[in-house]
């Protein structure tokens, strides 16, 4: 629903503590990882809290980072959809100008007929990707920018600039070996230039690639403008802003047109943005990225580490003693499937209104009896401005 | 969905039992003010029936008791509304007609450059407010009927009778003091003569009252005509009956077709009311005022006792042994905020069909682990009809 009419402004903050992938699964009988881990401070705040489980875009769906955290931000990940192409950019921190079209590329290798026998290309190193992208960057087209950037190893991002691009073309991926790569097909009369201009990226890219072995040829997936969302400030009246090392969250926040804070990639250096901004903003998204990074190394115990790293920091991170806190995930990411999955996440919510449940610690089974009982992502913060009384009363 | 096609008629009978403002939240570590109270028979329902926790319109969201009652009657609050200017008119019982504009009026004071400096004037005495009402009831605007009610203090219901009004008018309430009241602006062509019927009615009123203080002019919000709603026989093929206290309460119920039975204002009168008609109806809708007031007043002591008023009263609610019966709120009302909130409401469900749950006793923690989980009001009739067995099997 629509908010704008119900907000009200007032000096209330809100913090959310957003642990990537918190989400597990058990493993050998001693629960999850979070289950596994010893937090008495998250412990604490579920307990003097309220918690539940968030189902990030519905049950079953599995999101990847621009579906989870668009949901935690209050958007419907079904309706707003981040392209790969723009998440590419956002990844390495490429600034996307609102009329360019993303894409993300891979080398890959094909036979003397041009057919797909390798789509990574070996998964060649990311020195020699970058060596062959700066090959690339030399190509020129008519009438627009052409950038070619490296991401890591067989993957990098093409962004093209020009007036009036639509950016409907078809992935170039087949998806599969042993067929031609398939054309830069346009989906709409928008597209038709930018399919032009893709295809002819594409001829002068085998050819510069003609000799190069494995990597002698490219695949283009994922073609997507910047897309147009309302600011945190338009949608919830917040003064909002982002402590996030990695590059892809900043992006995300970007888009969403929070502040991002400059500070490094590690916790501590987050912990530190986070108050030395305190007094400039009402909403904080702080990042913690190495719960997904150990689920997905599938590395059980290291990930157990990273949960007991952010709980000890937790006092430090609650200093200034904010209005609503918010602790949860933007998907799981079980070590025992070493990826994302489907699995609802954990979630906190402490705040002075809290209506106090049963659950005493935090955890994927403890949450189950919740007062939150289970939800869709996109419902959070819409409660977090209620308990931030920032929201009035709908109808007389 | 649209029940129409699998709506079976018999003999059973409903009853809501709806204690206003129901769900709280805890104080000193008393539980909620349901939780504190001693509720034998209401312990005994949820023991016996099926329990939940009810999200009124959105989670987050705070209702009116126009959006809290609609979700109660199936109406989904978000795509139905009633205009406050109606729920005005309800609360006084004016006999809307269909075509009618209603707003909702406030008197306020503005200063020799016609700025409004208290949008309450001063809250002037009810007394005082009538008085004043009955110099404006004496407007007359050709081609139009008028009609100024006082509701209470400073407030009073206007209404405009005649042809093809439309109701798209802006606020003329500024919301803010130090500025002047909004002009009567009509938001489309069918509510431009309605704009000029009430811009020739400020004009008038501010002429009346020049020389009144604090009361010098009028402001005016919420201008809507009564909604055409289905009528609980059309939607559900239920002959249906209020038994209210309360004038809004009641109103909301005729706008919904239900037979308003007359009661005095205090629950034993409303039960004999109920017992008279028992033979009458299929529907019924008991509306319980205290548990609201008591925690709008912020005395958690005092609503207790209403719930324990109300529980020491169901022996003989249930006298003639309804089919299904349903107690909740339309929306929580804590008393440590005084206010309308946006936290879910217990809910039990007690018939024969009922599965149970492993709920002992009738409290928003327990109804946590409740058998209907925590659902949306607009889905509660659809379950009461379930199990009044009225509706038949979707599909072959």
């Amino acid at each position: 629903m629509d908010l704008g009419p119900l907000l009200q402004t007032n000096d209330t903050k809100i913090l959310f503590v957003i642990a990537d992938g918190l989400g597990g699964l058990d493993v050998d009988g001693r629960g999850t990882e979070l289950e596994a881990a010893r937090t008495p401070h998250l412990d604490s705040l579920a307990r003097e809290g309220t918690t539940g489980l968030m189902v990030p875009v519905a049950p079953g769906i599995t999101p990847g980072s621009g579906p989870g955290h668009l949901g935690l931000f209050g958007f419907d990940p079904l309706e707003h959809n981040i392209g790969r192409g723009v998440l590419a950019a956002l990844g390495i921190n490429f600034d996307l100008q609102s009329g360019d079209v993303a894409a993300r590329g891979n080398f890959c290798t094909v036979d003397d007929h041009a057919v797909v026998t390798d789509r990574r290309a070996g998964r060649i190193s990311s020195d020699r990707g970058a060596e062959l992208v700066r090959k690339l960057a030399q190509i020129s087209i008519e009438g627009a920018e052409i950038f070619v950037e490296p991401v890591k190893e067989h993957r990098f991002l093409l962004v093209i600039r020009a007036e009036q691009l639509g950016a409907d073309i078809a992935d170039t991926d087949p998806q599969k070996t042993g067929v031609e790569p398939l054309p830069a097909r346009a989906r709409d009369e928008k597209s038709e230039r930018t399919a032009q201009i893709v295809g002819e990226f594409i001829a002068k890219a085998r050819e510069i690639l003609a000799s190069e072995h494995p990597a002698n040829m490219v695949l283009l997936r994922g073609f997507a403008k910047r897309p147009s969302l309302p600011t945190m400030q338009e949608r919830y009246g917040l003064r909002s802003c982002a402590l996030a090392g990695y590059p892809m969250y900043r992006g995300i926040a970007r888009l969403l047109g929070m502040d991002v804070i400059e500070c490094g990639p590690d916790l501590e250096s987050e912990v530190d943005a986070l108050h030395k901004r305190w007094g400039d903003h009402d909403y904080f998204f702080l990042h913690y990225k190495p719960t997904d990074s150990r689920g997905e190394d599938g590395a059980f115990d290291a990930k157990v580490q990273a949960i007991e790293e952010l709980d000890r920091m937790m006092p430090k991170i609650l200093k200034n003693q904010p209005d609503v806190v918010v602790v949860t995930g933007d998907h799981s990411t079980p070590s025992l499937l070493k990826s994302h999955s489907w699995h609802p996440v954990p979630v906190l919510l402490s705040a002075r209104t809290c209506r106090r449940d049963a659950v005493e610690t935090f955890g994927e089974t403890a949450c189950i009896r919740g007062g939150l009982s289970q939800f869709l992502a996109k419902e959070l913060m819409t409660l977090a401005l209620a308990h931030a009384n920032r929201l009035r009363k709908f109808g007389a």
